[in-house]
């Protein structure tokens, strides 16, 4: 079976990545590509890479045409613009992926909060599935908005549910040193991201105040059944793709659960996991190993009680499109690993 | 003997280079920096790298402040911009060195064709002198108005003056692929100058079509007393200082005139030099033997009766700044390396 | 139809990289992975990037195992130690695409010249195809050992066929300006590759001395039926992947094939090519657009009789693993461009 | 008054660095350089940027030789080397500023623990000094032999000692999530730091067993006159030169204790060091704002009772070259920032 995919927001950074993996995908065709500019664009005039691969001409988004040629949409779109049209292509009758934040935060108010602006869709907000397959799977069959998880909260969640959810460390104290490429930025023309700033150049930013917080808060939060609250540092590493975590635990509740086990634990609760994989004991994964895959890796460190974590994604694929194409194959019932491998 | 100086265009690439240059100079003290901004700003909030060093203000351009506080002016402006200041300076009596464009194309019709604006003050045209210590000493020592060489050109004409001057080959033959690292763009926020889009790239651009070709061309042109035109490709390099250009001409007038020969012709003619420094047979410079100085190197290769040439420069220091310092310190009657090794 | 292939040199560079077009190759079971070290590796321990995906032992290279598990056999050997296997290989019977130089000269004594070692398999020698399926499909199709082509003569072969093919210009000024990136090298463990000596430089090298230029010139001699000598300088670039060229042609035999007309005799030439690309007028490519794909790209620019080509490719893929793939497409009358899209 | 120095080590990464900042010193003669290789080197060879600028030939060094020409050596060695020269030049009468591990740790048991071999220098180890001026410019004035600090040792030892030597926060809990560029690892000729392993890639190494956590714990138990064990894990970063430490403190022990309370409380406490630099509120430092420089940058965030330091230096200056050229200067009696701004 052929799915009709559409891509709006197709000649961003996450939109360029999306129609790499859906090219790849066997059971899809990419009828219709939109960007939100005025002019029409030839897609491989703007990524030429894609030529002679798809030649489609994006235009203003027209939901009309969307609900008659695309069995799903993927909306890659900057947040706040997402909420402005997936109501209307939810009520055309079909499903939504949205890659931005605007349906990933339960909370209305934390949302206008962090991303200072009124959330205008909380009708379809309550009903949105987050998009994490490892936890959600059974809810992503059967959503018709799936809200694409963060790529930071997408390794921080992973790499920390299994501890979490069986209550095994004190829940205070979790601390998440993050590391990103640019391309998590998108392509946002800020000084900060020009290249003679990031070369040879490593920084912190948004101390403790990143927009991913909440989320990762909100997720961790509903596995553990208490509220908790992550210190979360991120830092902008001068390479294009890829997050690497490095999470510090002071204290496991049970002085017994010792390093091995701790390994295990991981092991079994992603067992069957097609893009989880938990490195060995002394293992620890780096950006290179997951770079362009949907991997994410996770290697564990127990020492006198306390743990350190080292995970890591590609931002753009297991953080962004990757996984976007995941939730779609759930959706479509299709083999989960289907075009990611 | 302290010289008292100012710098127009502070808070640019050009302008942050020079007070790093100018902060190590044992005879220089900046009076005054100037932005083109509307706004003050501190330029160790701009620059932090310069805290607990220099804490001027950056202001508005006021000529009648700087012709009491500066003796020389180093203009780090943009092409187009200098030329509307210049002139104000130099009526008010002082020095000025243009690190632009704008004085140094004697043809105004080949700049106006060139940088597609009207050139406005053709009167200090005519007098101003081209800033390339190895070729113009003599003049620079007594001008009023320096134009301070482009990167390539500084690159192009020292690696190709000996031959040419000396009428050694042909001339209708000279091609230079040259390559430069992304700060030779300056500060200019364009999606091309994006990490995203630099980092693991490298591309030609302006092929042919370089608004250093006509620069190129009249200072050769002058040295072999007939009209030259080079061939020029430059590309864009993913780092961020430092030009590296190869240069190819295919036939050398008198056969027996063979490598070692012409080694010891480019030693000779550079010889009292300090900034020039000619390899051995078989050793080529590369980009790290010169960033962060400036020096010009330079390698040769005669085979068959042609000749590559292989030369580099830090084009922020010898392709400007650090040239500009140079042409300063001649004007000054200063030791020429002064505040640059 | 599916094919069982062994790879032999695996855990280098090249075999990493044809490691991972296999697996994305949906007629193809990789049965053998063979190392030259004395260890057995398994290949997921070696690039972590592959766990879960594939798990073989790497271990040393057994004939008999080879002409029982494997269809064809790729070797991702150095050069000289390709030509040492290859001849057992193909007397067991089983088909040989050989990644390395070694069947790459027909005349044994300039491979000797270049690669420094006596060639000790003459008689394949004779027999071998050049694997440039623009150039040799038909010959493809029915080789028993195919010598895959190196990367910078992949990239100048393609930019200069069709010119030369049909004499058009003058075939004693063609200079070829090379840059690669740093994977061209392998993972050689030389002081040149470290991090520190590569990381913001560029060099030249081997000026018009590089293995590659005898490779160059003995095909597009052949294509024009007269001796051909190419000026040829490669440069290293700070990037890992990756190969750009550009190329100078002085002068056009006929003074009325103008731009246009030469863009499309390259249109016609490679109509039918799935991985050339000819780009439009004043469209030129960048590393960025082959990177991670088997296309080789090719911008042309006309002026004044002279021609200035700019072409790219992938160095690991359309320059080593991909064309090797291709090259086993044809040999097994799969589509052209299964698994390489 | 002109020293005469000399640096054993000169070829290496850190050799390369001290001649570059002892070039530059106005009261430094350099008389001597020495390599460990068995060849005579001339050093401009080894390194061509500095031709023109010091043309000494490196030998094996020679004790009588280094008592005569120089009054001050540098050992830019190996660990495990230096202890086997210094011994000898103290003996001659001349004083020793090591950049080794060797002179740091002040029990050799656990020296031998991490760096795996006997301490062969038990005698000078007891009366060195460790170099670091904020803590120990009283005794750095009339040091025989000067152990200059580990590069992460420097960064995080000034981040965190007013707060420690204050007794301010719970020292139970401090973690350092510790970065560097690849020139912390010297010249080391290993596949890890290839630039095809390194470039695009980030990874944690030596989780909590970094033979630099014994001398932060050695120098932070003194300030705190108790026992004081840090988590530290460093990571790799894609670029030569720099460190930044982010520093996570649980628990200051007074409640009243504000951000800006423990901005000024830092201010005080390096207010008259010429080297550290604190950050306004809210500002943080990066990497560029160090590298090429011998400042330590440190801007700080309280929270809730938490503190998070992000804290930058150059590795090869403040962290090696540049702070043992200011530990010269103060044995010296010279002006502390001479040859250092």
């Amino acid at each position: 079976m052929i799915m009709n995919v559409g891509v709006v927001g197709a000649t961003g950074h996450t939109g360029e990545e999306l129609i790499g993996v859906l090219l790849n995908h066997p059971n899809v065709r990419i009828t219709r590509l939109y960007n939100s500019g005025a002019e029409n664009q030839v897609i491989s005039d703007v990524f030429p890479k894609f030529k002679n691969r798809i030649e489609l001409v994006c235009k203003k988004a027209d939901i009309k045409e969307i609900s008659r040629d695309c069995d799903i949409i993927f909306l890659a779109l900057p947040h706040t613009v997402s909420m402005a049209i997936a109501p209307k292509i939810l009520k055309a009758g079909r499903k939504v992926i949205d890659l931005s934040a605007d349906y990933r935060l339960k909370d209305a108010v934390v949302y206008e909060k962090f991303y200072k602006v009124k959330h205008t869709d909380k009708q379809n907000l309550k009903t949105a599935v987050y998009g994490l397959p490892e936890i959600y799977r059974a809810v992503i069959k059967t959503a018709k908005l799936v809200a694409n998880p963060g790529c930071y909260p997408t390794c921080a969640i992973l790499s920390l549910a299994p501890l979490v959810a069986f209550d095994l460390v004190e829940l205070d104290s979790i601390i998440i040193d993050a590391k990103s490429g640019v391309s998590g930025a998108g392509k946002k023309l800020l000084k900060d991201f020009l290249f003679s700033e990031v070369d040879e150049d490593f920084r912190a930013y948004k101390i403790n105040e990143h927009q991913h917080i909440p989320e990762i808060n909100q997720l961790l939060s509903r596995l553990a059944a208490q509220k908790i609250n992550v210190t979360f540092v991120p830092h902008l590493l001068p390479l294009d793709r890829g997050i690497l975590e490095t999470i510090y635990i002071k204290k496991i509740k049970n002085p017994k659960f010792k390093n091995q086990k701790v390994i295990e634990l991981y092991r079994k609760f992603y067992k069957k996991e097609p893009f989880v994989r938990i490195r060995k004991e002394n293992e620890f994964p780096r950006i290179k190993d997951v770079a362009g895959t949907n991997f994410c890796d996770i290697g564990i460190k127990e020492e006198s009680g306390s743990i350190i974590i080292v995970a890591a994604i590609d931002n753009l694929l297991k953080g962004a499109a990757g996984q976007a194409v995941q939730n779609m194959n759930i959706m479509c019932n299709f083999p989960e690993y289907l075009g990611l491998l």
